[in-house]
């Protein structure tokens, strides 16, 4: 059953199946990524390190006429992700295994998201450069101290226009009769334009 | 000409016409509160203290075939909003006037964004509350100390479902060959949702 | 034994012994909060709902002619606080009970801080209007929705000199080879001065 | 004409002489940073890329025993360091010239303190690090999306103990009736302890 009716991006976190140890892109961070990602309705997409989808699934329901593709390394995530993409009735293509070795097999992408790295993420980044198309843009979601000033640097030098956005999000939750503010971890935002024709 | 070309929101704050005086809710917050908003296709949308238009402008961009007012009572806004919308070749109903005294003549709200409230805080959410429909949404930026307490609290008397989320927004910009952080104001987004029948 | 020999503030967090349930103003927050309470050496300061023990130890440790008395109504509490004071080889006066009913007992303060009010913040803070000084400072943590622009209101409405800082403070854990951003939760610390004579 | 009377870090701004384009650290950094250099009484510290003298000045308030050396290239600067430094009668030794240049003749330091490099950060933590005692703090305050990652891998490399801070802070100012929050930029404070012995 699609669970989602809404022409905004911004699924709920509850809506998504969960697992222990699979990561998620919370919903304000996955907001604004998928907002830097400017989604066009036949874009082919990657969501490189999936986790429990999110990303993904809701690229699908923004643009139902692209061609998403999750790629993702851990089988328990795997089976997560098609758990939710049952969920949302979303048609997303799953490609288990490492970024690296995947993606030489997929279509060149406009868009590329980059929500978790598995600390490999130099040789990721020159596959994602020579697979993303001319004008296409990558979006990189930064937990650590050095990916995104790495990230940064890696595309400014390659001629894309980039930024960075910081994110610290916190959101109230309800402790009796008071309403505490409880902050998720700050995220860094990479967005990297490639130059070109379109 | 219509400036923007994909799915999902975001416009550049650059893309807008600014004038100094006349607030616009800028990029990240904007996508966050139009996320919260959680618009259809044929929603009714007040947009209240429109500002610049950009709200507005992004809701209608979102839902062609909804319907859009924006509310504003400075005569030089009201000229802002009508050059920002021929730029993006939208079409959105201007209402210029105070909120309090104009709510009264259009339609039932599905959806309500209140990013400037110009003091007159309580009143206008009276207003709100009597406009907007059963499971409608309002969304409002608060910049200020008291406002986000007073109306998440106004909204929880009432019934409504409410959230808070604190945005502390920070973006790189370039001096010379370095590139700094230069934070924005933090904003908070409160999102209430009346409880009822659809 | 005095585990600290810095004339600066700021405690690590893990030199205090911890128990679970019980709160303790961690080392950025506490160092803010220190600075906001202008101690001078002969003070008298009242540290309430004293939790861990943490800021009372500080001051102490600061100004060791000073008269510091930490307020606690928790027992498990109470006993925390005495074996950090034997940690640190300070001299701090506990009073076990709840605010309301101690305050009247000890001399009138120069500084207040209140880490937690256990949601009895209105009455506490009549009670701490009345004992503080003239010129006396009180400063606040509020982790709620409401209690920080509460508190404001309540100082500026008698003619305190009141300010507000919010503090989002992220520090890095390390995770194999990587350090990743972890976010403490969001503060705002509330600053008053009373009006009058010194 | 001393300024500042008590124990502890943190004064306010606008007690320090300002100058258009000379760089201060704000209060509530300053007070961070001051925590984190953990000084004791006789200590010899370097404030490099002094500024407006705000740190080396509430050093000398906090350790008037011991030495602190402000080195400072911009003669316009060192003009308001020395101004700040009548305002509150403290005795700090001022340096001008290039931190490279200068540092060779200053006596070894048990605390450093980077506010601002110039741009020549790499040179500069090869200085600190040959001046730097064993034992002895170094803190860093970052404003750039790349100093941090690289001052951090910088003194891990060379066996330190070192920990980030990433601190986005919020005031409150008064526009007509209301309290808005106004954030100021974010800073990352670095710090990083030297092996050894004492």
């Amino acid at each position: 059953m699609n669970k989602w009716k809404y022409v905004t991006p911004g699924v709920p976190d509850e809506l998504f199946i969960r697992e222990r140890g699979i990561p998620m892109t919370k919903n304000e961070i996955r907001v604004l990524s998928l907002a830097k990602l400017r989604l066009f309705p036949d874009a082919v997409v990657y969501d490189i390190g999936a986790g429990s989808g999110s990303v993904a699934i809701e690229c699908k329901l923004l643009i139902p006429e692209g061609q998403v593709w999750a790629i993702e390394k851990n089988p328990q995530a795997i089976q997560l992700i098609k758990r939710n993409i049952r969920q949302f009735e979303v048609d997303i293509e799953i490609v288990e295994g490492e970024a690296l070795d995947c993606l030489n097999k997929l279509p060149p992408a406009d868009r590329i998201f980059i929500g978790g790295s598995g600390g490999r993420i130099k040789d990721i980044l020159v596959s994602c450069d020579q697979k993303l198309k001319s004008k296409g843009i990558i979006v990189i979601n930064s937990v650590s101290l050095k990916t995104s000033p790495y990230a940064f640097e890696f595309f400014s030098n390659r001629g894309y226009e980039v930024e960075a956005v910081q994110a610290n999000i916190a959101c109230t939750v309800q402790k009796g009769s008071s309403y505490l503010w409880q902050a998720r971890n700050p995220v860094t935002i990479i967005t990297a334009q490639k130059r070109g024709e379109m």
